[in-house]
């Protein structure tokens, strides 16, 4: 029997790599004789660096950055082994972990991600994972477009503040001091957010709370942002405003879109590319995928998901193994799930469970990899 | 594949039966050629009656009877096919939820059980099972035992009250009067608890706190029950004060033992042995168990440790789905049992995990049996 691991991270409890190392003791534990691919996913959201990492080897690269709130913070991100390509996570220089309390999100800037991208430029790379989930900012990309060399002006050609509080003032964007060596640079977006820029179902409004803004400051920020997709338009004659995916990270983004040729990639979908997944599972009996919540919105893009759509088409089985399973999970059964289970063993609220969430892991995994040598062996 | 159900209920949620009826719906799901056999088991605990019925079939008897605390309540028991064997909780008439609030376990008593037992033998039973779980009387079975004829008396030969508070006035004993239908039936005490009569490891200490006593009220029902078994002691000879078992129900089995011949056994144990457990599994290839909380104390004589050390000795293996797993599940491995499912699919307290008890158990078994699906079929 071959398995393939291949999960994404459980958010704020375990990685992906130690998931695969804790399932694989199970199984073998339970089947010695299985054989054992582990293989850590991840969309554009946390854990991206390292699972491409324990995939496909590599090394970080660390640097001090500039953090959402002005900040110096200690930032990585990854370098493949081919030395040309970068993957890097927002949420390692502009991340909302980063963000100062209480959250000031009017004044955070994205700058510390423009620091991470032109450092990787610096050393030779020539292709940009860029994974954007967990963002601090609603700056439109303008900090880390800053930090690349655009200037954005106001009405005096002076420069503003690369915040939504500067971005009042703009008046218009200068790409002409940008390192040449920009130009040359794939930049891959990784996400798995639809969101267009503005409006409704827009950057601000729906992300805006969570990154600690008020209904004044949403409203506001939404603005801004239309304006800027406006000021871009007008320069370069693409409106991007309804682009699906440039709501993401507070519309991070616009300028790489706009200026650099940037595409806006799924996460998972690249990730499975980049490892060769098809080829990978080919000869497997079953793949044990994984996060830390199994719902309905695991549909739109997620790692379960993105893994059991493939797998499917490949013919080859799927099991979940989750943290919680929440409203809707069902509709992963369509998607090519076969079974799902959840790593809580008490009925307890999550800040308890989470204390022992690796044993916890570890206890379903064991167990059912035992029930499976039971009914491979029919009992005796 | 052949697959045996054989479950304790899952206490406060779902009965044993209804159990059965959920996995072997997921087994036929996930393995539609499986062959399954349904048998719900319980110790002497909450669903014995429910449990023997399914298993053996049977029919049962109600009557109103005295509670606890002296409110009339419909009770029922089971008549086994043979329509000499009753099978009769205890709980059904003394049992701690129809204790009324405040708890007044001193003024508690058990003369409801009393009643069941000679409604049994009113209608000619000749076995009667008590699984004594569950009770909210401390009063040595001083009430059921005056039901059945037995009266207490003060130094002045007159009747005391059938309770602790009655008890201090304890003198003698007098069975004169018993129906001497009584003393051909063979009294079986199912029960899981070890501990003796008095003391420490007694009645009144391990269980008087939940069953509502504050701490003079534990001292003094201990002293109570210790009289009452000098009393015995002084008109049988018999000292029964430190035989294990006896503190089990507020010291309920003291009288049955002391005046008619009453056996305590185990109520997981005298279970399998009528249902004819080994006969049943023996070409079994897994035995499917479980109940509300696997923990250290399930050692002690509850049911999945009780069908894992059988199954064990038959070298068929067990798959434990529980409620929660507690401390010390560990345990369990040693006893023959193979892997552990919680039915939690999120961390919450149990108050909301209770209200999807049926569907969590149906999603747990769903998976459960895909799974199998998918390793007996090597994933293709």
């Amino acid at each position: 029997m071959k398995v393939v691991i291949a999960p994404d991270s459980f958010k704020g409890t375990i990685g992906s790599a130690e998931i695969c190392e804790i399932v694989e003791k199970s199984i073998h534990k339970g089947m010695p004789d299985a054989q054992v691919l582990k293989m850590p996913i991840a969309d554009g959201g946390e854990g991206m660096v390292d699972a491409y990492l324990a995939s496909s080897g590599g090394q970080k690269a660390r640097l001090r950055v500039t953090g959402p709130n002005f900040t110096a913070e200690d930032a990585c991100y990854g370098i493949l082994p081919d030395g040309t390509t970068a993957v890097i996570e927002m949420a390692a220089a502009s991340g909302i972990m980063l963000a100062s309390e209480p959250k000031r999100p009017m004044a955070a800037t994205s700058y510390g991600t423009g620091q991470l991208v032109m450092d990787a430029i610096g050393r030779g790379c020539r292709k940009i994972i860029l994974g954007i989930g967990g963002s601090a900012t609603m700056d439109g990309g303008a900090g880390m477009a800053g930090a690349m060399g655009v200037a954005f002006l106001n009405e005096n050609g002076g420069e503003i503040p690369l915040t939504p509080n500067g971005l009042r003032k703009l008046c218009s964007i200068d790409t002409a001091h940008v390192d040449k060596r920009v130009y040359g640079v794939e930049f891959l977006i990784a996400s798995d957010v639809q969101n267009v820029l503005c409006g409704e179902n827009g950057a601000a409004r729906v992300f805006g709370r969570q990154k600690g803004a008020d209904e004044a400051q949403v409203k506001e920020a939404d603005g801004i942002l239309k304006r800027l997709a406006e000021v871009i338009c007008a320069q370069t004659g693409r409106d991007l405003s309804q682009v699906k995916g440039t709501g993401a990270a507070g519309g991070l983004a616009l300028p790489l879109l706009a200026f650099f040729g940037a595409k806006l990639v799924s996460g998972i979908d690249l990730m499975l590319d980049m490892v060769g997944f098809e080829q990978k599972i080919g000869d497997a009996d079953m793949v044990v995928t994984g996060e830390g919540m199994l719902d309905g919105q695991s549909m739109e893009g997620k790692v379960v998901i993105g893994v059991a759509r493939r797998a499917k088409a490949c013919g080859v089985p799927v099991v979940a193994l989750v943290g919680d399973i929440g409203k809707n999970y069902e509709r992963a059964y369509g998607q090519g799930v076969s079974a799902v289970f959840s790593t809580n063993k008490a009925a307890v609220p999550f800040e308890i469970a989470k204390r022992t969430s690796r044993e916890d892991l570890a206890l379903l995994a064991d167990s059912l990899f035992a029930f499976a040598d039971i009914v491979r062996k029919k009992g005796r």
